[in-house]
């Protein structure tokens, strides 16, 4: 079949909000969709765009009873914390409170809305410090997990050229 | 004791480097740690840093032998991919794999190390098609939880002062 992947336009926020249902569903996880058509036209496509988004097209004759726009894949602008680091003889002094509270601000200001990162599993006692802070655990939680390219694989899925 | 959260300028590099060091060895995985001070510099302070980071610095009394700046806290610009969907009509056209690739171009360009997204643990399709593209699954391989804060707890961790 043939299909034209191309950059999302605002036009297209009515056929990514049906797309993000059906997801939702799939994944029965449709009470936490708050997100609407108004919503992705505002955030995606104003001056200084929160996400961006790319869809794949059919022609015509291929399309179905919902339209043409039949896929999409969507980066979101959401803070994300590389790493913490607090040296040994300095904790217990609030630095890390500091240091997170400062990244949540900032968050707020860029207004992302969810302020994201990843810790160790054998790390408890970071794992309480952001319990403790009312930060889900979402591995835990809905079974998330984290899957990452690099390097070569990183390469070859840049260079791999979908059939059509 | 007193201490000082601000914006990491080049200069900081070296500590921030000494630090990566010291939490790669604190998680085990020091053999991972491939980036240098100078890849810091060029990556974080060029007209379109890759990462901000923030560090706290404590007064020249408090300094430990490696000296004033004691922690450091990073946003990096890895390509995140917040979802990816085909409707079902159309699956087993190549049309996943294209929205893929074409993320994947976009990290290539915008020189993105690595390119990482989430999936379900009982999503065991999406599991295969990005295993078998090379991507690893952190959260299997080395037990990476994803934490999130948002609505009201990002609210409370903006708002929260430390203590110093």
């Amino acid at each position: 079949m043939n299909f034209n992947i191309r950059a999302a336009s605002q036009a297209d926020c009515k056929d990514i909000s049906r797309m993000l249902m059906d997801l939702a569903v799939h994944d029965n996880m449709l009470d936490q969709v708050e997100i609407s058509c108004e919503d992705l036209q505002r955030d995606g496509f104003s001056q200084n765009p929160s996400f961006e988004c790319i869809v794949a097209e059919v022609p015509e004759e291929n399309k179905s009873k919902e339209g043409k726009i039949i896929s999409s894949s969507w980066k979101g602008r959401s803070m994300y914390l590389e790493s913490l680091y607090v040296m040994p003889e300095f904790r217990g002094f609030g630095i890390g409170t500091g240091l997170m509270s400062t990244v949540a601000k900032v968050a707020k200001e860029k207004q992302c809305v969810r302020f994201q990162l990843h810790v160790l599993d054998k790390n408890t006692p970071s794992r309480g410090f952001y319990a403790a802070r009312g930060g889900q655990d979402l591995t835990d939680k809905e079974g998330w997990h984290l899957i990452r390219f690099h390097g070569q694989s990183l390469d070859r899925l840049a260079n791999e050229t979908a059939k059509s």
